[in-house]
């Protein structure tokens, strides 16, 4: 067995400045942290480029890592790739993943989410992985939406960032006009809509789009959707967080779809 | 108008050992930052002691400050009082407000969300804003639960601490069988449960029981509960993220209730 690299080999180097945005966009490189992540990782044809690892992690993983490029690093240098506060022992560098928009509002995408302008790494993840369970097709970050290469949403998605297509949209309005030209119905989640959740139409096929988590969705975004759909809020709460919101929108429509 | 305090105020360094847990639970104090919290607070008879503000708050949320005692803090000792990253210049000095087992368990519930061992404050948190939402009559933190008054919770709850009902209780089973003395039917919501949401009966009084992020809900406890509950899982995702969870089963039960 190789030793295992240091803190200060240029390849560990390389791989820790992946935690600035401008590399990973630049590069299309990112990181992906723990046992989970790796998996979703290494089971994405050429995903991976290799994995970092400890000699102890390794072990405790062998059959995970069978048949992976494995770099053994040592405990802190595998500590300086990971943004976790106590790390798994792994670290799976990978290629960019998110396919173009078109592809990702197939034809056949019957539920599918939309980001816009979702800005906390967390908030973004836990969409995502919401949607994997909830048998969505796709997720589209559009807008000013978080980086879904960042490690925090990276690590919120629980591996469903490997689960299902995800595409990278700069104007959301594009998003809204391209899923109603493949007949999704647009629905926006507004705690101000017109339409109560459970008196939709949810049975069709949809596209639910999220705004940011302090304001919420742009009035002109807004309106380009069919409809404005609110969580009828019974308590005296103000709100919502977003992606609690979008896991009750998100299978809401999963109930409709399959009933 | 009084000099602002100091950072080194014995008030403020009395007020600011509220961090610790120990503290808050022997004076049965506790501190709620920022515009939203100290409006939930002083809506609560007797809940606030005193709030500590910058003149600007002062100023800027003089409407909301109008009739509550007001201590001026300079803009350190503020930050010193809140666990914010950026502070919004209020913090309240609140005396615990849970309320005992039995007045939760009021003859009329009729929703009920009872967390056992959840450990991440953002998580209890948001379960609470969402129960609130969702027109739950109150939320039960049982066993090992995070304290209900860690800065972090309080922050989570934007403001639905201090709207509902809850109460605190270290032994879990104690909680079930209490509920189900009252007349509700005590669903634990387990990914490995029997029952599918969508196919449960809802309509009735209902307690939710929801366990750790990590390790659910141990089978002796579960096993108390009249039903386990799994939301199904469409796509490749392992399971939820537990307050998210919390949210499509209130959500369910509130639609249940009142349609």
């Amino acid at each position: 067995m190789s030793t295992p690299l240091t803190v200060g080999n240029t390849r560990v180097k390389e791989a820790r400045k992946l935690s600035r945005r401008s590399v990973r966009t630049e590069r299309r490189l990112f990181l992906a942290d723990g046992p989970k992540a790796v998996e979703g990782a290494l089971a994405v044809d050429g995903c991976v480029v290799e994995v970092f690892a400890t000699p102890l992690a390794l072990e405790q993983h062998a059959d995970l890592l069978a048949g992976a490029t494995v770099t053994l690093v040592d405990d802190r240098a595998l500590a300086s790739l990971s943004d976790s506060v106590s790390p798994a022992g792994l670290v799976a560098l990978c290629r960019h993943i998110d396919a173009p928009l078109d592809r990702v509002l197939d034809v056949s995408a019957r539920l599918l989410a939309i980001c816009a302008d979702v800005r906390d790494p967390g908030n973004a993840g836990n969409v995502i992985r919401t949607a994997d369970a909830a048998g969505a097709d796709a997720v589209v970050l559009a807008g000013s939406s978080v980086d879904a290469y960042n490690p925090k949403t990276v690590r919120s998605t629980v591996g469903s960032l490997f689960h299902l297509p995800f595409a990278v949209e700069a104007d959301p309005a594009v998003v809204v006009r391209a899923a109603q030209a493949r007949g999704l119905t647009v629905l926006a989640a507004d705690g101000a809509g017109e339409v109560d959740l459970f008196d939709a139409h949810l049975s069709g096929p949809t596209a639910w789009l999220f705004g940011n988590e302090a304001w919420g969705l742009p009035d002109e975004l807004a309106a380009l959707a069919d409809h404005r759909v609110a969580i009828p809020i019974h308590g005296r709460a103000e709100s919502l967080n977003l992606s609690t919101a979008a896991a009750v929108c998100l299978y809401a429509s999963a109930r409709a779809q399959r009933a």
